[in-house]
């Protein structure tokens, strides 16, 4: 993806070979500024805080934080508590587990003198597969925007999305937005609405940023909006991404998903989960039952930074002085209210069966 | 209702005889201000800028405003003309022409010499009904909270509420929360879950600080947590206010309600709609077809105000420079989602032939 025409992923290794070099997540859309991870801490430090967010992104960060603690030490210890201190830090994203249970997989079959130049290898095997999963799932999205754009009669198709599943939550392409570059970039005219997906409204800042840097036309929305919106025949489809799908095709994502979802059920909508296979939980059936929700702090909530008439970064209260707030992250959005997931390797019906068939290979380990 | 041990109502007349004065709203949580409206143009004005907002206080506002309009100017036309500005503030509460067809309809019947008299008095009495209005409402709902409380074992009765419906929404004790302050008096445990209302934070600011002020527990969420809440068992009940409902039963209220219905219903939970009768629309059965929804100003989408740290009210842009918002400020909940409307006449099934047992001489009438 570009930035004022030059590319980007969203995370990298410096010049010097072994540093892990970010975008800070929290300083846009009104900063772009990158942050560069040297140690374990920093790695897990950038995770916790949100500079880098995302499902797949947190897994490749974390990949790459093995790495530097390898760096320091690599001893089979420090390769334990890297992989203990990085799964600490969210609780919701499967990716996470998922890319530190391979680092660890890798490196505890290599001799402590090989582990440093392994890591780094496998950290950036994990982002290289990372984008092309993305684009693979652009490609079978693509299909599925094309089939309803094409009843639309050369008017934009209306998609909406909520949070930030574009290149900014992956290495790059998107999981949710990656079927619509790669629309916008068929020729396919299509309008996307970005619910701001309070509280910490990566939509309004990071989808609406992504999005207007490819010019893709959009409007930002209060998450409130968009129930209006599909009754009112606005909206064509829904895509979203995910933080962890279980077994069965239950959908964790950012707060406010399962709202849409229904939404766009009373309304007759397509609604579309984008996810990579490194998402699924297979050892999960129930979501809701099952799925840890992160429960963050509430300041995120009572207080908001945005950017003053002056150009700063400030940060404001607005809710009332005294009243708490609480703040889960994710909700679960049941099998039963998504149309169909888009894959890697291709769309399925939101079902163990579905599932199943597209990773048989999975579906049947314990 | 009242602050620091002070009663207040939203709307009185000064001590001239003749002003109104009413709290700005735009300022709370963090400044109580209070405004004078002197003039046609001031009322409008507060109306349209949200000094003054919520369905039954904008009804009661334009009463004064025609009063106010009587003061400078008491002929034929000053009435037409003050009925017509007071119109166009709002276009979707209707209150606002049913308070404007009523002084229009007793003024039209006095000698000009009488109606700056006329006015003040009849504003006067709308202002006494609403609160009449709102404490019986409170009282009908109020036996439906303690028949779900009885349930909870003692447990605090958790009911989840939308924007502001509370005594700022109208004259004193509110719609929505009438029936929360009633059970609060009458030593039921509860506790409220405020949905913060995007764009303008009705919720986090207005309901909260209603709430705080007269210590009932309370904690805001983000708009987009109600159904995490409701699908983890955490609410017992929903009640929201209405700025219009149809002679059916479907319900005109602040944007995000109908997300907050649809996920009520998902989850067996009952979903109430607290309305005096100044907001039925007889005219209307179907609301998503025929309500008009006010589209308001990018910028409550775009930029937000709230306290910084130095205490100063400041407002902060919180979406990517350069992209658009769209902001329709209501949505409809079909009846089909609301398990009742509770009136000031007692509590009836959403549905043409409940609120025609309710109302039987408006209900016959064409």
């Amino acid at each position: 993806m570009r930035i004022g025409g030059k590319p980007y992923r969203t995370i990298w290794v410096g010049d010097d070979g072994w540093t892990a070099v970010v975008i800070d997540q929290t300083r846009l859309p009104f900063e772009f500024t990158l942050r560069e991870l040297r140690t374990l801490e920093q790695a897990a430090e950038a995770i916790t805080t949100m500079v880098v967010r995302g499902a797949p992104l947190i897994g490749v960060t974390a990949a790459y934080g093995v790495a530097l603690a390898m760096h320091a030490d690599s001893s089979d210890a420090a390769l334990l508590q890297a992989v203990e201190t990085l799964g600490r830090t969210r609780p919701t994203a499967v990716n996470l587990h998922w890319a530190l249970a391979r680092m660890k997989s890798v490196l505890a079959a290599v001799p402590a003198a090989e582990r440093v130049a392994c890591a780094c290898q496998e950290a950036q095997l994990i982002a290289d597969e990372d984008v092309e999963c993305c684009a693979a799932i652009g490609r079978h999205g693509l299909a599925i925007l094309r089939g309803i754009a094409d009843q639309r009669d050369g008017e934009p198709l209306r998609v909406l999305t909520h949070c930030n599943a574009g290149w900014l939550a992956t290495v790059d392409w998107g999981t949710a937005l990656a079927p619509v570059y790669a629309a916008h970039e068929a020729g396919i005219p299509l309008h996307v609405y970005v619910d701001e997906t309070r509280p910490r409204n990566q939509g309004a800042s990071l989808t609406a940023f992504e999005l207007g840097a490819h010019g893709v036309p959009h409007t930002v929305i209060v998450d409130n909006a968009g129930g209006h919106l599909m009754q009112h025949g606005l909206v064509d489809l829904c895509i979203v991404g995910s933080d962890r799908t279980t077994a069965r095709g239950d959908v964790a994502n950012k707060i406010g998903t399962y709202l849409k979802a229904l939404a766009a059920r009373d309304n007759g909508i397509p609604f579309y989960v984008a996810l990579p296979f490194s998402t699924i939980d297979w050892s999960l059936t129930d979501g809701v039952a099952g799925i840890p929700i992160e429960e963050r702090s509430q300041r995120e909530v009572t207080h908001l930074t945005g950017r003053a008439a002056d150009g700063t970064l400030t940060e404001v209260q607005v809710t009332a002085p005294g009243s708490p707030a609480a703040n889960p992250a994710f909700d679960v959005t049941p099998a039963r209210l998504v149309t169909g997931l888009i894959t890697e390797r291709g769309v399925a019906p939101a079902s163990t069966a579905g599932l199943a068939a597209l990773y048989p290979e999975r579906s049947r380990s314990p």
